[in-house]
């Protein structure tokens, strides 16, 4: 068994809110597991599109750092801030996955932890 | 390693949205991993009870296409849009999982991708 | 393949309700899945340092109990009831994670299963 971690503690995404210590990425064995991606610092001129597209750019860096890519994306969750956003959501998704190699996926509305993230994106995947 | 993906688009669950690409099974290795079910198309007459009777149904029709089963159910998480129905979702719940191999479960309360759906269930299982 | 399941059945957490037939833990080979875990029975006394502080002492039991402990959980995912309290539980989860081996976090807002529970948190570990 190997596990390996890419550490990072979230800084001030709340003013005088403590960040949680936690990992980026986790790979044990041949599976990695990403945290939930938002786009940081957070930005309110950022509409869905343009958060999604953010937020699938970080985990294509991620996944790259453990020598894998999103054709290997085994299953992802998305919460959305508002579910209203879907479809909006869905066309950056849709540009962006491998059509050949979709993930599983769940989609529900969330409050996220800052009013300015639209959209947060876990995924487990697969080198 | 290796990978093998059920695909489906989801189609027009909501008027003029876009669904996104995803598989609706992707097994890794020896670990099957489920989409989010709902019932599709989504039926305003069928409550809690109903929905979650097909969703479970469904659940099983994908695990038997990869050569499992409910007893073989890791990890499940349910998503309910209105928690108020918890126990009757449960009653169907118990009705159908396996008493001597039940699975660790999550249920919490969000809005689901359309209106009309009132659970949506995420199993990961071994085969 | 084995997997091996420790089982409970969740009781009256809410008058009138059936709890969900479900397993506290599922080993697969060397991965470990706890279930979502909340503080029982509810208590509204406890705030949300209170709840999250008995949440992880709960996990360290569970996952000392298949032979395992914190510094390998690979993936957590957390419900707080309120995002207000986010600050509040990060501080907890601070004093609690290991330094050296967080695992990827996810924390998102959801009505849980009774109103006084404040937080719910579910992990995969490594064994």
């Amino acid at each position: 068994m190997a596990i390996t971690r890419q550490h990072f503690m979230v800084g001030d995404i709340k003013a005088a809110a403590p960040g949680p210590v936690i990992s980026q990425v986790v790979t044990h064995n041949d599976t990695v597991y990403l945290a939930g991606i938002v786009t940081l610092p957070p930005n309110p001129d950022d509409d869905v599109r343009t958060q999604t597209r953010k937020v699938l750019q970080r985990i294509d860096e991620l996944l790259a750092s453990e020598g894998t890519d999103k054709s290997k994306i085994l299953s992802a969750q998305v919460w959305l801030a508002d579910m209203d956003t879907f479809a909006e959501h869905n066309e950056i998704w849709n540009e962006w996955v491998d059509p050949d190699n979709p993930p599983v996926r769940v989609c529900v509305e969330a409050r996220l932890a800052h009013p300015d993230f639209l959209v947060e994106i876990q995924v487990t995947a697969a080198r």
